[in-house]
Order: structure tokens, then C-alpha cells, then sequence
């Protein structure tokens, strides 16, 4: 094994997911990273000099990974903002059922660290990735799809709040699949519940 | 100061509020709390055996004052289910707005307690609360003002998803009032941001 090993590599990614995921950056110890994985602390160290550094090649690869697919999603869907608003949660919603570790380790640790560089780093991937649903929203007004007093800023924030606190309350065994409740949301988001 | 000072027991209250609103439950003892409020740690027994009673006590009387007030203020909307809803949503932001200690220590916690105990107590009031705009929508949807297919459960998710979310996000130094962000979320939640 050698330090470029791209399987080691993200084998230590993965399980430092999980660790951070579960006890908090705080509570997770590179010693604890290397003892999962099943090698040496050293071995730990070909890859990573620090806890700090494996942290944020963690967020970034997470969130990168969430801008990419959210990204390629929408722009599957042609010009319909209201398709591409809505391909924004599917899309975000699957990455969040298939990488349930990372997104736990993506938007808890955000609130839950003190460090102001952990912060940026996040603050930069979460900014992209709001951007693309505010994009969506600004389009649609533009097209005169959405209403034009629509305000973006608070229409992105509105969805995203319905997606950041799902993990709060869903579990797989309910009554709708998660793709379903953010269907749900989404119709509510563009209709309204109210009769016209 | 007996054990019944109605000033102390809510100076005591309060203070152990804010502490376990920044230190969480596990980082607060009674000895913190009964520095901060400048009494012995005996004078704290008088009113309060243990941490566990303490954190009950203040939980519920934080719970129950904002359930009465959001049912107080929809109660004085009359029938019209929007502007009940819309109440519902002006009298819990008021309520965060002004209590935010309390607002912490009672959203914050509920996640990050290990107990069962606690999280029952919680729960209890958080589905009184939550039951106070399902049936607002559910008036709504038989009165014929809201859509007949709008999904009661996840309706109020979205809605209190919206608020449970602003705490993260939100600057009182920022362009809009926090009612008026909610008034924002109310409009595009009843009517959608999609033209007809």
C-alpha cells in the first residue's frame, strides 16, 4: 500500500464520515479513524498529516459531490424552472438517502464547529449549492413562470428549510418515501395550499 | 427566601435556562446554576431536588407558555383558517423573538438529550403545538378554503420546518423582521409562488 492508494484513501474518507458523523469532530480521534479502518496511526498519517486536513478534504469531497449531482440534475430538465426547482430536491433528497453519514457530517458539523475555517470551507459548498436553487427561482421570474414580487432569497431559504429538517423527523419506514414528501412540498411551494 | 419565593424560583429558572441553552444539559450542573444566580447550592435544593426536576420545570413551563400563546392568538383570529395559520406562525416567531433562551433550550435539547424521559416531556408539547396548525389546515381543507388534497401532516412540517430552520439563518440586524420573513413564507405556503 502506498499513499496514493485511492481505495485506502477513501476507505479512511468513509469511515472518518462515520466517526465524525456519530461523535462530533471534537469527539473523534485519529487514533479512532485509524483503528476502524484497521491500520496504523503512521499508515493514517501517509495520507493525512492531521485531523484538521482529513476534515476538510471530507466536507469538500461531500459537498462537492452534492453540487455535482444537484448540478447535473437540473440541467437534465431543460428550461421549466419549476422542473428544475424540483429536480434541485429530488436530486438532493437521493443524496441524502444514499449518503446519509456525509450529509449528517455536512450540515451538523457546519453548526456544531468552532472553527472559523471549518466554517468557511462549508459556508463556500453550501453558498454554490444555494445559489443553484436560487437560480432556478430567478429564472422563472424572469420567464414570467413565478410571480414577479417572488422574493429569491427567502423562496430559496423557504424549500431549503423543508430539506435541512427532514432528517429531523422522516423515517424510511413511513407513510411516503422521502422522494414523495419533498413532491409534496415542492407542488405546495409552487401552488400553494390555498384555493385561487 | 423561602422555598416558595415566587422570584427566586424564575430567577433560578431563568438562569438555568440560559446555561443549558449554551452549555447543552450534560455541560450544566447546579453548582453553575447556583453561582450564576448567586445563591448556596442548598438554597438551590430548597426549590429543586435534582438537574432532572429542574430541566423538567423548565422545559414544560417554557413549552406551555408558547402553546398558550400561539392558541390564544389564533383563537382571536375567528374562523378564517389562513389567518389562523398566519397567527400561529406571528405568535411563535414573537415568542422566539423574545424568549430565545427558552426557544434554544427547548428545540435545542429535545435533539441533543439522551434521556427518554426527557425527550416524552418534550414530545407531549410539541405535538399539542404542532397539533394547533394541523388543525387550522384541517379547518381550512373543510371549510373549502384550502385545496381538499393538501396533506395535514406534512403541511405543518413544511411550515414548521420553516420556522424551526430560522435560528440558524436569521440576523436581527438583517433587511427583513423576522415577522416579516414569516408573513413571506405564510404568503408563498397559501398561495405558491407559481402564476396560475
Amino acid at each position: 500500500m502506498t499513499a496514493r492508494d485511492p481505495g485506502r484513501y477513501e476507505q479512511i474518507i468513509n469511515e472518518a464520515r462515520r466517526l465524525f458523523a456519530r461523535h462530533g469532530y471534537q469527539g473523534t480521534s485519529l487514533n479512532m479513524i485509524a483503528a476502524e479502518v484497521g491500520i496504523s496511526k503512521s499508515t493514517l498519517y501517509h495520507h493525512f498529516p492531521d485531523k484538521e486536513t482529513l476534515y476538510r478534504s471530507l466536507v469538500a469531497t461531500g459537498m462537492e459531490t452534492l453540487f455535482n449531482r444537484v448540478r447535473d440534475a437540473m440541467q437534465g430538465q431543460g428550461p421549466d424552472a419549476a422542473q428544475r426547482l424540483s429536480a434541485f430536491m429530488r436530486a438532493s433528497i437521493e443524496y441524502y438517502e444514499e449518503c446519509h453519514d456525509s450529509w449528517v457530517s455536512g450540515s451538523q458539523l457546519f453548526w456544531m464547529t468552532d472553527s472559523e475555517a471549518h466554517r468557511a470551507l462549508v459556508v463556500k459548498w453550501r453558498d454554490a449549492y444555494e445559489g443553484l436553487l436560487k437560480e432556478a427561482v430567478r429564472d422563472g421570474i424572469a420567464s414570467g413562470q413565478f410571480k414577479p414580487d417572488t422574493d429569491v432569497s427567502l423562496a430559496a431559504k423557504f424549500l431549503l428549510s423543508s430539506l435541512n429538517q427532514l432528517s429531523r423527523w422522516y423515517r424510511p419506514d413511513g407513510e411516503k418515501t422521502a422522494q414523495e414528501i419533498m413532491d409534496c412540498f415542492v407542488g405546495m411551494f409552487l401552488h400553494g395550499i390555498e384555493k385561487a
